[in-house]
């Protein structure tokens, strides 16, 4: 079993770091990830300039790579034959906070999974729910653990082709959580502002700024689920077309 | 009736002239676009610098807006108050290839539509479906001119609350256009391939490169639509839940 790590926050992040030493124990662990942070960078496959791959090590001393890629190159590189090894499954993380909701088409993190799973291969994204305004340093021990056991159910059960899971964890110690929910995505409600500053030569500038998203903690949802202090395990699919305005549209009188 | 009109090629690009020309006939249009080329982009939002954005022309000699940020930025800024008045429709385009399949988790075309459905405004992506390896300029009026007919439909029918519609024109002249189809997203079959190279200092470095991706022209799908000289209409919505996998996922006993 050669499991590819990686993520979208780079090769220095504590959380991927915690989640390569949880997954070793399951098999040979490859580490690949972007030599800079990649938060918010959405789905990105670098085509139209030359990647660079490096050897790396880990906090541990662990021997791992690094790339100025993206984290979907990350996934690309290996899938299209950068290792002397086939992959078998992606894990992606940890991300320092949830991915729930519409989140999932903007985050890095979930991305990845997605290449993998764009590749036929299973992947799964692990992100920590941690409260807002956190600083500082986290515990990703829970969440890595967390990982592992579901690295290990999708290695033993395996997953549709095309599909992924996206992970989120209660930021809480491990005997505080209370179990796995299955959810669908939630609703992200944004709370973004534009704020409207001036520079020094008064020419105006902006910033999409506002308080920390918010979440319709709904009974089966992802965001219901971490309120209730479970993991959250959604599955999802790539295959965006809105089936039920399929008939709808066709009915518009095209001529 | 106020239309934002964005892409993800940069204020420049002749398919954004094309597509802001064929709808100004229908109301008040807006152009804000990037200042630079953010193709295979994905979704991103800026939210960790600030933007600028600054007054531009258009090639034929329009006033337009221009900005330092992404395609998803040129309508968060707007969604948020930028302009003195509330937009009511996004349109995206024209993309100089088509975005089909699994594409649309990539483009920056499609991502702007979906920031403007995130924020609860109608979006629809326009691309252009031009054959593999076509050189130099394209006549954009056949898909700016189905763009317009579009819009109208959806200014008058609306589109249901976080969808959006993706458009794909075939390549021809707008006599040689057998209809419209409403599609569902077809399998992208991408043809990448790893090419490695070593630099005049012996150190080595890759492309991803290989063959222009291809798709199976089911019928149904995108790709189908567009095989037979249609244009493709996808309906597409924000929940990529895989709603087929949750039970099984119950099933696997967590504990």
């Amino acid at each position: 079993m050669h499991i590819l790590v990686t993520n979208d926050d780079g090769i220095h992040a504590p959380g991927l770091l915690a989640l390569a030493q949880a997954l070793r124990p399951l098999g040979n662990v490859t580490v690949l990830a972007p030599d800079r942070n990649w938060s918010a960078s959405g789905h990105v496959k670098t085509l139209d300039r030359p990647l660079r791959v490096r050897p790396a090590k880990l906090a541990d001393g662990s021997d791992a790579l690094t790339t100025d890629g993206a984290p979907s190159d990350c996934v690309a590189l290996p899938l299209l034959g950068l290792l002397d090894r086939k992959v078998d499954l992606v894990v992606s993380g940890i991300n320092p906070w949830a991915n729930l909701g519409h989140d999932v088409t903007y985050s890095g993190t979930v991305t990845a999974a997605m290449e993998a799973a764009i590749g036929g291969l299973p992947g799964i994204a692990v992100s920590l729910n941690t409260a807002p305004g956190h600083q500082g340093e986290r515990d990703y021990a829970p969440a890595a653990e967390i990982a592992r056991r579901v690295a290990v159910k999708v290695m033993e059960k395996g997953l549709p082709r095309h599909t992924l899971v996206s992970v989120n964890v209660p930021y809480r110690p491990l005997e505080d959580i209370k179990g796995v929910h299955i959810t669908r995505q939630g609703l992200r409600v944004y709370r973004d502002e534009l704020v409207r500053r001036t520079d020094p030569h008064g020419n105006p500038y902006y910033w999409i700024g506002g308080e920390f998203p918010d979440g319709v903690p709904d009974d089966g949802t992802d965001f219901g689920a971490l309120a209730e202090g479970y993991v959250s395990i959604t599955p999802l699919q790539l295959d965006m077309t809105a089936y039920a305005m399929m008939d709808e549209l066709r009915g518009w009188e095209w001529e």
